[in-house]
């Protein structure tokens, strides 16, 4: 493409850059910003320079966070003796956002997944180990994606982990609250079948 | 949606203030640039807030640009007598980009569009119409969008215009070249009829 001007080929080049924006996209978000005011632009550029430069990980969850320890883990109300463990902090926002879980977590940054390089010293698995150690955990959930590489994990962290919490569970997988059956898929259905769960115990959770 | 930092919420709002960008979108932007180098974010960010505050329009056919004239009104070599009037800067990047035109541009900065309260007052006309006094324009090249607003605005150009230049013309508008007959549409095949062309002419432009 002919750019009219170095800086809007900047512009368009570095939002082109990122993950699923075609440069004709990248041209039209550059465009509606060279319509705003320049103060939101400046908040715009600040707002990712800050993220980048001042946002830490906690250093007992490995969550983004805004202090040393996340406002997550710094909370006496929660139950420290669950952990929940999850691939990256868009899981914890999601189960955050849910609201009922009330424990902590702990962000591994990824799953094993040998086709991409990634093993288990790439992930946050020895600190995850210390945290059962030197505290009372007692269940351990492996909230992890249901694919051959977030259960080839759970297995792993599950035969790694196993003696030094009373539990070690994972979450119930199934039919969704609502579906139908008959546009249910197919492995869906046989879990809820294989997981089935007395009807009793189900009374209290509507 | 619970955001484990400020930063991070900042960020993602940012994004997805940017039009056809949602929540779930920005914040997987967000994540990619907090995994990316610091300079490429601190790069991302100088480059947008530079474009919105260094970048100019040229004075006198209102194209983006880095200086107060840009490069195309500063090129000697072309052709000074033709002005093709375009609707924004896209449109002067993509006739650059095909390369055939060597004349000058005017950028309207919009349509009439009297539903979005836009009027000939709210674009550069009237310093389009000083140009035509000023210099020896002879002809006037509309490539208007080819709707009810595109054609409204080419018809006011050129009541208003066409004292002041020889020749005022508008884009061939037909079948694109490769276009099977049977699947264009009824509009660009009728217009193709209507404007079609003698045989000989097109033998020169293979």
């Amino acid at each position: 493409m002919n750019y009219p001007s170095r800086l809007l080929e900047d512009a368009v080049e570095s939002f082109s850059a990122l993950p699923g924006i075609g440069r004709k996209t990248a041209l039209r978000l550059v465009l509606h910003l060279l319509r705003s005011e320049p103060e939101r632009v400046n908040h715009f550029g600040q707002a990712l320079m800050r993220l980048r430069n001042e946002a830490v990980f906690c250093k007992r969850c490995h969550n983004l966070s805004d202090q040393d320890v996340c406002s997550i883990c710094s909370q006496a109300s929660r139950d420290q003796s669950t952990i929940c463990v999850v691939e990256d902090l868009r899981d914890v926002m999601a189960i955050e956002t849910a609201g009922t879980y009330r424990g902590l977590y702990h962000v591994l940054g990824g799953i094993i997944s040998p086709m991409d390089g990634i093993g288990p010293r790439d992930l946050q698995i020895d600190s995850l180990e210390a945290r059962l150690t030197e505290n009372n955990t007692r269940e351990l959930i492996l909230a992890l994606r249901a694919s051959m590489e977030g259960e080839t994990t759970a297995f792993y962290l599950f035969r790694r982990l196993r003696d030094k919490v009373e539990t070690v569970s994972s979450l119930a997988r199934g039919l969704g609250v609502g579906d139908e059956l008959e546009y249910a898929d197919e492995v869906s259905l046989n879990r809820s079948f294989i997981q089935r769960t007395p009807f009793e115990a189900t009374l209290s959770q509507r």
